[in-house]
């Protein structure tokens, strides 16, 4: 990881922010996502899958390995969650320094309806052994990083891979995975960041080692220092989302919005770690708050809630509208980013600047 | 237009990259683009259509005018076409000095199956006066550009909008539009650059003066400076692109190819004006080249054909691959952009740097 201290996105970047999707704000009109709309960071390539020869293999340190087609896995007993996903690096450019790599503003979000396999009885059918410790979970996709050839690898410890209602998903809203979002098969951990869910997944190996691989000793890692051993990555900080309200101007994004009657300002808000309950709004860039309306329209306990709130504006002219959400612990959005060095867990109010006429 | 002669994206440019999807290039394996890795240039927002109270308005200078539901045009003979779509914008951030707009790499482009009903005879029905010149093409999206507000339009000219097997889409690959592709109803104009195929399509006016709003007045003008009145933007010059072989580099996208074998590239081919006609092939940076073998996967005159080459590396080391398209009429692409104001047509070879280890 290194850091940017110029504004300038660099060429590599923008190759990234081309390649990687964001989801456009408006979508947050809708509870799921629509196909396309949600995010997407594909590490190296989407691999191309022939879904006939395609097996997943779960062994290890385990009394008992398998090896599933696609029809094997489909004819098991199924489960359907309703998941909103973030990308840990949401927000990394708007950090200063800017971190060095994928350079996602607000919106490395979506929500989607995945079906699949409950893990937890997979993982009992294979009777881990007593001393395992990891269950790791590889894909299809190769790449090279830190100028090391690799797979795509995650672990979870075999307990929160037993108990936190992950599923081994080849649905998404009732159609077979689309090829970037991990066809034929990939993990939902419901509550995680984006990179925990790991995408043409191909093996499932329990450990008795804790897992060292890069993507979860190296990388996704929050640490203020290259020297720092820092901590894991995890579950998802509080965050809300505003869906601009008004027009856009074609390149400065910058909105206009009609004055004279009430605005409904709309957005959703999500957590890892416990429901919402609570958006505020602010129309002076942070120095009042008032709280909106929240609607729990989609019962999963790890998929985003609305919120709205009538606003009126004083009169015409510039306003920096925010929403700050905070969930059942307690926890809520800071005004300002706690800086890391990979860029990971920004979850600052976000600031939308709006000129009413 | 403006243009940034330093190699820094600004944040305008990364907002504009991060909502406008490009589609990655290993999705050239497919002849029909997967849903959601179709390049999208969202001018405005993305609007909320309800489809139960929308109408296509069609009238001006017409003899009968018309208003459709969405079931009415449903209802009505359809033909499908595949179709590839190429924003006119294209590789506008790899030209010197930049020209500050969306900064569209390579990867703007996409192929669909799209159904719907035939524009000609939705002409001929309504009985555009002996007078007519053009026909505008207005979508449900709004918008500033210019400091003006606007929805966005398009104008064909007539006997372009009747003879040039234009299609009211309803439907995208079997499935009802996507909401960023323009739900419920847009155009498609086969051949033509993207920013003709005017989504969210709510009305169709016949005019007696050509038109001159802004997207065809101002923007979409090849020209040099800004005193020049330049060309409209129209068809799609032929280009090819390459699927990049080997593994890459998560940050840099740079590739490593295994050696030791040939490696067969492949890609696909397009032009709005005829057919492919050839593709070659570059292991050297376009000093030497060698015929491709092509596929015409599609029957469709503007879908892609694809193309494939084995390539047999002569040692270990770095190479820069290129591909070069050549159509019907003759034209093959360039080894250098023509530069232009808006950015518009650069359809110059792409480069593909690998390392073959």
């Amino acid at each position: 990881m290194s850091v940017s201290a110029d504004s300038g996105i660099s060429l590599e970047e923008l190759r990234l922010a081309a390649r990687n999707h964001a989801m456009p704000l408006e979508a947050l009109r809708w509870p799921i996502t629509p196909a396309g709309l949600h995010y997407l960071l594909i590490h190296y390539d989407v691999p191309l899958v022939e879904p006939g020869s395609f097996r997943l293999e779960v062994g290890g340190a385990v009394g008992q390995t398998l090896s599933l087609s696609l029809d094997e896995l489909r004819a098991r007993p199924s489960v359907e969650v309703a998941v909103t996903m973030e990308c840990a690096g949401n927000g990394r450019a708007l950090l200063e320094p800017r971190p060095i790599s994928q350079p996602w503003l607000t919106e490395a979000v979506g929500t989607a309806r995945w079906r699949g396999v409950p893990l937890a009885a997979l993982l009992d059918e294979v009777e881990p052994a007593a001393s395992a410790a990891d269950v790791v979970f590889g894909g299809l996709d190769r790449g090279v990083e830190a100028e090391v050839e690799q797979r795509y690898e995650r672990s979870l410890p075999l307990a929160e891979a037993r108990g936190a209602g992950c599923v081994l998903a080849y649905e998404m809203n009732s159609a077979p995975l689309l090829p970037q979002h991990g066809f034929p098969l990939r993990l939902v951990v419901p509550g995680w960041y984006g990179m925990t869910n790991v995408k043409w997944l191909s093996s499932i190996t329990v450990t008795e080692e804790p897992f060292a691989g890069y993507q979860v000793a190296h990388a996704y890692r929050f640490r203020r220092s290259e020297d720092e051993e820092g901590r894991p990555v995890t579950r998802m900080r509080p965050r809300s989302l505003m869906a601009p309200p008004g027009i856009p101007d074609f390149f400065t994004r910058d909105r206009v919005v009609a004055g004279g009657a009430p605005v409904v300002l709309e957005g959703r808000a999500w957590s890892g770690k416990a429901p919402i309950v609570r958006v505020e709004v602010s129309d002076d860039a942070g120095a009042s708050w008032a709280e909106g309306d929240l609607v729990h329209d989609l019962r999963d306990p790890f998929a985003w809630s609305g919120w709205s709130f009538r606003w009126e504006p004083a009169s015409p002219g510039p306003y920096t509208l925010c929403c700050r959400a905070t969930d059942g612990t307690g926890e809520a959005q800071p005004l300002e980013p706690e800086w890391n060095l990979g860029g990971y867990e920004n979850n600052a109010v976000q600031r939308v600047p709006v000129v009413v006429r």
